[in-house]
């Protein structure tokens, strides 16, 4: 096949980058690109900061880095490849091996044969069940052309509300932040970012963002958006209040857009989106499936996962190039690593989370570290509290999250890094990470965690949640919280207790006589490290009902006072 | 062994961590950490930030993240370890197991008896064989101290020289330049960085600090340094020239302190460095050695290797401290990661350099890539160079370096992941990487440059080095370079040289008749995207004497015109 028809359909993300491998391996095929928009090729990732201003002009996210607007022009000149912007791929025509198109301006109907055939329709987004979606100052984020509305309309507003917690929705309100709109964000689960974050650490992370005037509204369910007199909308009503809006994103997630792919008769899997075996191809073996409209074998947990991202959708871009040209390639699967950044603080994670390791059977052991990304007399450092989920029998990692001013991205890289290896928590120990002052501690965060969760599977560090301790405090339980830290952070904030006792670190060993040895006892410090070495002294000294608060009060959600 | 009795000879960093881990895992070991300082457990990475300012308190290096001093005191009371500051140990008595130990004061000797002995002795600053070196303004920055009296120095001093450009060198002249002092640095091999960097890096990396003001003297031996009348340094003289400086900084490396273990007959390894087993293990069963003092196996090499980084020095004084103490822990070996930052450069390097690979009988293929850190239209990129050592036999990664302004170290750190397992070019473009536009591209340059290395394997992607053009250039080869830029990116840069030839990439399938068929072409452009763009099209149109010069003209260390 030394000239073979290559028809890709669709044009944002994985089919150019499909077409362009395809290209440069076969220089004599025929590519195609269809794509109903008139944009093509364009960075979706970058609209909420093209919304913010941190990207200032919407041409930006259409030209390559040397400054060549990235349209059918552009793919003729550069990549030899023919792209009909504004036509629609109506019917596969799979005995034909022929692509039904409709020009959309004109109407006309015309048909293109294909050797191979790449799908890359990507997703649609999800519209909720609710009233007031048509009404003005209602918009989505999922379309370049979806930012410039929404810029156009954010003068003089003050009130908006986002409706979704999720990546797309928290993105939102921090690009509206950005533009001093202080948006609200209702979510119907109950915590932030629940694809991306365990309970515990979205909970510290909602308790950061409201304390610099994010607003949530978590476990309420959108009834419908309600207009003034002149079509605009005022309120978004939940099941427990009325929020005014002046502004309303809605951004509750996408599904696979797979109607053409399902019409042709190819198989759509377990998870909505369409089924692709290694290759990417699908049930038809002339026809491939790339980005997010494909499902993705998850490598942990061995399922088939529906996570739409641009880093597949680009990777499998190359994969399909390779094979639409005959150059047998895989792309094995994903870990669901996901990353962003909201205000100051850049959230990650990699792998499963708790609940899901929990239910697919994993013996589940977790630990949450508080750490500084850098020495800390380094006057750059920032915290980065870094979760592990780590399989109890086999003490291979999971999954990892990690939040924080600091550098928590480098760290969730490490870690899918890692667990793409089968890593277990020693190994993550034994790794070769760069060390320098600016960069990380002698031994690295993602190390020091990987040592706790080794320390707890040993017995040496009996622990308990942030939660867990609040669940206590509420329950009224007797015990005591033993606080090590020095006087003066104790001073300055502390949990307002009866149960609370101070005795610093470097005081334990001559004051062991004060610490009653009837009742369980809670150690407690800023980031955990304390406490722990106050838990083994402890334990040296014979008390035996002791654990120490992971994270320190670092991890601490709730109100201190 | 309930209560063994542990001694340590150090207590720099692997001293102190030994003694802590131990402690914790062994509530009543009797631990005592000998040391002939009177600083113990100190920051000394942190030095050269404490000279530039960015570290304001001398005493910052010595406290805690929470803001204790950890001093004798702070080890008796937190830690429940002696500690013998102002002591040395003179001798070690293994039939006796006994240090004979002195105090540094008063002259008293005095006996400690060890069940398990901890050597931690560190390493010995080199002294070049140079008269001056006892001049005043000539300095070491191998300790506290060293910082102090340099900061005392440095007022009113404005030509400085630096002796050596390794990492010490590097950071001192760093920090020299932070305090608006220009130093010059001489380095006795033809390169910046000699053991971190390979020379083509260390070239670029050079070249962009020299335009920012930086001086180098590359390949220069030091012969003395001239005093005035006053006994006060006054100029560096080498092999070529003479160099006028009021303060000389002398960081030509160190070497492993093992007078100590020699005399007591332990086995000193091949590198001049105490010889250890996986449980750091001497060739006595009852000592343990750790830090800088020993020697570690190059986990890609297979070879012993004298590495001397704080990141070992931490990670050794946990796994000594569960030796000590009974439970069976190894230290499998090194990478050699460095990492470092000069100017607003960082630098990072794992694994093997490509001489090192060369010599030791691989068949090595390296590719360098220039690449934006994260989405090119996102504020605030930055240019990554990353070069990749591969074997070409089995396609897994030998090494990495990256240098940039750009987010370096972060994939220093995932190369390190990677070659921890072995893992080839193809499994790096497999890692599931965290994408965000703040923190990388959908497909991460490092996997990028994955691509490159496979692409060049797979005979895709023949390419020339910056080095081989300049020296084809200078040489008179009859060849073309053909940039294929844009005419405005030209226009603002480019080698001038008569065989340079313009045609951008968007012109070059319309303009394929201008281009010489009968001569060799090397394709040239920005970062190196579009040449090998522009060389896959050549190729399909039939050119085969064709190559791209890898990186492009950000990795042309050398005057443009």
């Amino acid at each position: 096949m030394d000239e073979p028809r290559i028809v890709i359909i669709g044009g944002v993300a994985a089919g150019p980058k499909t077409a362009a491998r395809a290209r440069r391996l076969a220089p004599k095929a025929d590519i195609t690109i269809i794509e109903r928009d008139r944009y093509i090729s364009y960075a979706g990732c970058g609209m909420p900061f093209f919304l913010a201003g941190s990207v200032r002009e919407f041409g930006q996210l259409f030209t390559t880095a040397y400054g060549v607007v990235r349209d059918a022009d552009y793919f003729r000149r550069e990549k030899g490849v023919r792209v009909l912007t504004g036509n629609e791929a109506v019917e596969i025509d799979r005995s034909k091996k022929e692509v039904l198109a409709r020009n959309l301006e004109t109407g006309e109907e015309f048909r293109i044969p294909y050797d191979k055939l790449v799908i890359a329709t990507g997703s649609v987004p999800l519209v909720p069940p609710i009233e007031g979606l048509d009404l003005k100052g209602v918009f989505r984020l999922n379309h370049p052309e979806d930012a410039i509305k929404i810029k156009e309309h954010l003068e003089g507003v003050s009130e908006a509300v986002v409706i979704g917690a999720g990546l797309i929705g928290m993105e939102a309100a921090d690009a509206l932040r950005e533009k001093n709109v202080f948006a609200t964000v209702v979510e119907l689960k109950d915590q932030i970012l629940p694809g991306i974050l365990d309970r515990d650490m979205a909970e510290v992370l909602a308790a950061r963002l409201e304390e610099q005037g994010m607003e949530f509204r978590l476990g309420q369910k959108v009834l419908r958006i309600e207009g003034d007199g002149d079509g605009n909308a005022a309120a978004v009503v939940t099941g427990q209040e009325r929020l005014e809006a002046e502004m309303v994103i809605v951004a509750v997630g996408v599904r696979p857009n797979v109607e053409l792919a399902r019409k042709a008769g190819l198989k759509i899997g377990e998870t909505g989106a369409i089924e692709v075996n290694r290759h990417l191809q699908t049930s038809d073996p002339d026809i491939y499936a790339v980005g997010d409209c494909v499902e993705n074998l998850h490598l942990v947990s061995g399922r088939k996962v529906y996570i739409p991202l641009a880093t597949y959708a680009n990777r499998q871009g190359r994969v399909a190039g390779d094979n639409v040209t005959g150059k047998k390639s895989v792309f094995k699967g994903v870990l669901g690593t996901s990353v962003m950044k909201v205000l100051n603080w850049n959230v990650g994670r990699t792998g499963l989370g708790q609940q899901q390791a929990e239910d697919l059977g994993f013996n589940v052991v977790t630990v949450v570290n508080s750490a500084h990304d850098r020495t800390h007399y380094h006057p750059a450092h920032g915290l980065v509290l870094m979760k592990l989920i780590v399989d109890g029998n086999t003490r291979k990692i999971l999954g990892a999250q990690a939040i924080g001013p600091g550098e928590a991205v480098k760290r969730i890289d490490v870690a899918a890094a890692a667990i793409h290896f089968g890593a277990t928590v020693d190994d993550l120990f034994d790794f070769d990470l760069g060390y320098a002052p600016p960069f990380s501690s002698p031994i690295d965060l993602a190390q020091h965690t990987a040592n706790i969760a080794r320390n707890k599977m040993e017995g040496l560090a009996p622990s308990v949640s942030a939660g867990e301790v609040k669940a206590k405090m509420d329950r009224g339980d007797d015990f005591v919280i033993l606080d090590v830290r020095t006087a003066q952070q104790f001073g300055a904030k502390h949990l307002e207790d009866d149960r609370v006792m101070l005795v610093t670190l470097g005081d334990i060993r001559e004051r062991l006589g004060e610490i009653p040895r009837d009742k369980e006892i809670i150690l407690l410090c800023a980031m955990g490290v304390r406490s722990y070495e106050a838990l083994r002294i402890l334990h040296g000294a014979g008390f035996r009902d002791i654990k120490y608060m992971e994270g320190g009060l670092q991890a601490w959600p709730y109100e201190m006072d």
